[in-house]
């Protein structure tokens, strides 16, 4: 039985957006990505991340579709291409090339982590979902509030379509992407985005249990599901997993660190984390590793 | 590599619900589903129909965590056992055993089914986004909207854990569940129920049209992975398909039909449906057939 997915054939051409013909206004926003330059991880190699960043930038285009009706299809382009590129994907692929894998084995699974934190971004409408008023400057408002929500409903199924057509599941090795997939439903659900997301609805939460969950889940779920389609071992697949949390809980509290008795804390927790994270690595080895390292140099994103 | 499943795990235990331990008001409310007549679904033939959804009622008590933080599950098993019962599960059971399947091989399916009505259900919030008020008073109110919505963000990845951990993915027929995820994330999503719902949110959308890919995907989903789990060839599935989708859309157009001009255009919609239905069903034999024309013959839910 032959699985035709509608999402690889109906590819969008970002040199003629197909969007042009009913809305003059507003293909510039909708196909206006981040610069490529915030998205470089490393000071040291931004080579290394550069290319990276740039073959899942690519592949997100492939797959996002440009299609009618386009009342759904603009607004859906608009959040998945407008959302701040979160460096879980990136990390996916570097873990997946660290244990010896091909890169394009994990792409489709660094693809579906940016659409899940594209769809947590687009859902964590300021007056209902997120504490900080502050986010609200973040998120364009072109849209409203229930375009922006049914649109982030949209982006979830969408993760799961993509690796579902990831690769032959005749073949061997499908099983993999059936471990993926569970995966990265955790990393969404509510032992990860979502339930960091009601951790924070709390008043008495801390920024560290907040980002263990979405941050640290998401990163986790990278390195680990990199590691997986990359083939790597079951103590492999653990420290990327572990790693990946240290760097994504890193990452976490690395936003809006200003100043202050409960930043200085931070700090601390911070430094306390990148020790951590650079004993887990210990063990592999080849010039991957040194360029794994490149993620623990970086502090803002 | 070995797949550990939480969900399968961590089974609620209906007989003694573990909530009771935090919050003695509610657990009364959290496991309250709809009494089981009305999820019976024919009059003519209530046995089959109500052995299905008892079948899929159990199943979906068994997969549905109830574990800590209190705070995540016990909104998270409220608006799953409180969303109303969805027919598009037992179609699927139906379509599975009309095929020559058993009914077990379609079990997840039909949970998944329940899970994504009951997500869609919960995220559905009247101010933002559905257009009729009247929902409001359908919809429990014993949390926030900003839990409601976090709540069917949540229910949406535990659909395709359930699904990933349905089969062993090394056996043959595992592509199968392939195809059902594939068919899944589209009933949800853009050529879906979210589909719908942004066409709802449009003026000169027709209820015709919203129930097109609200409820009749949906059953058009329930029909098609009904057939493909259990073992149906190309043009049952396709069968199934389209007989799904006529019983979805009568069952959409009979929601709110009291009176009037636009009601009249409804229900010559509906009869016409239904005949459309009875012509798909041509072809088939045994006494399945019997039964499964008996979703015709009713005309709520």
């Amino acid at each position: 039985m032959a699985i035709s997915l509608n999402l690889l054939q109906l590819q969008a051409n970002p040199a003629r957006p197909k969007f042009l013909k009913w809305n003059p206004v507003r293909p510039a926003v909708y196909f206006r990505a981040p610069a490529r330059s915030t998205v470089v991880m490393s000071q040291i190699t931004p080579s290394y991340w550069a290319t990276i960043n740039e073959d899942i930038e690519d592949h997100l285009r492939q797959v996002i579709p440009a299609k009618d009706p386009p009342a759904v299809f603009e607004p859906l382009g608009h959040f998945i291409f407008s959302a701040p590129r979160n460096s879980a994907p990136a990390l996916c692929i570097a873990a997946c090339e660290l244990v010896g894998g091909r890169r394009d084995k994990a792409m489709a699974a660094a693809t579906a982590l940016q659409l899940i934190h594209a769809a947590t971004y687009t859902r964590e409408y300021p007056p209902l979902t997120a504490r900080e008023i502050s986010r609200a400057a973040v998120v364009d408002r072109i849209y409203g509030a229930n375009i922006q929500l049914l649109t982030g409903d949209a982006i979830a199924p969408i993760v799961f379509e993509i690796l579902a057509g990831s690769c032959d599941w005749s073949e061997s090795g499908s099983e993999r992407v059936q471990h993926v997939m569970v995966e990265m439903a955790r990393a969404m659900g509510t032992e990860g985005w979502v339930g960091g997301q009601f951790r924070g609805l709390e008043e008495e939460a801390t920024a560290e249990e907040v980002s263990e969950k979405t941050e640290g889940g998401l990163h986790a779920c990278g390195g680990a599901c990199g590691a997986i389609l990359g083939g790597g071992s079951e103590e492999e697949i653990e420290k990327m997993r572990k790693y990946g949390k240290l760097v994504g809980m890193v990452k976490g509290l690395s936003k809006n660190v200003f100043g202050g008795k409960e930043n200085e804390r931070k700090r601390e927790k911070i430094e306390e984390f990148k020790v951590l994270a650079f004993k887990v690595l210990e063990g592999f080895k080849g010039e991957k590793v040194h360029e794994i390292y490149g993620f623990l140099d970086f502090e803002g994103l």
